[in-house]
């Protein structure tokens, strides 16, 4: 897609940190990261998030993460790591070529997971059954 | 494994709220979601987290979440959906069971993102060097 950023970064036309690349995939450096280290594994061809992406090009992407991430865990000594997909701006995407997040995370960086919430008596069936409807359309 | 919680919800030996099951994955409602209809996928063989995850339960446990996020986000009127892994307790992982968090977003839940950092001079290029060391070792 010609103004999408990271089809720009593919095509070496915008510079980035590359770490790895693939038939599939190219793997580079979020240039904001939560730690140093934070990667992004996007596929060469263009689909906006994960509702759109082909099977196979997610499946590809994902098992490009799993590698890589090994790699980042290994080479920074990281005590975990996160993998992310933000889909759509209320989800925190930002660049609408799908993309996953690696991030590096040590037992000390103090970052802040969503808070948690409970359901009422009742809700959760409730909630289950209008997700199972759906899947059986 | 017969400690593991997660062995247990899928055996049925803990009762759950499941939304999908095929023969490979295991879809349910997590007792403390960060917004309603928040779903675990997880495989029906256990292993640790994504690292040790063999590649063909790893491509069907994203695929399982993909068909599974579009259902929550249509039949929830979700404005966006997370994707996320959290692999260790530094990353956030609290059951070591491999599994893939499928969390609904509106555009007023307020949740926040981890804080971002900047490389200093030179920084970026020294760490994606030793991503990539590693890639090629």
């Amino acid at each position: 897609m010609t103004d999408c950023i990271f089809c720009k970064i593919i095509k070496g036309d915008i510079p980035s940190h590359k770490v790895y690349e693939d038939e599939n995939c190219f793997v580079f450096l979020d240039i904001k990261p939560n730690n140093p280290g934070h990667s992004l594994v996007i596929p060469k061809d263009h689909f906006e998030n994960i509702y759109t992406t082909p099977d196979e090009t997610l499946a590809r992407m994902i098992l490009c993460a799993k590698k890589v991430a090994v790699a980042i865990k290994n080479s920074l000594d990281a005590d975990g790591i996160n993998i992310t997909m933000n889909n759509e701006e209320a989800a925190g995407q930002i660049i609408f070529h799908t993309h996953i997040h690696i991030i590096p995370r040590y037992k000390a960086d103090g970052f802040k997971h969503f808070p948690q919430k409970s359901y009422g008596e009742g809700e959760a069936s409730a909630v289950a059954e209008k997700i199972k409807s759906e899947l059986e359309n």
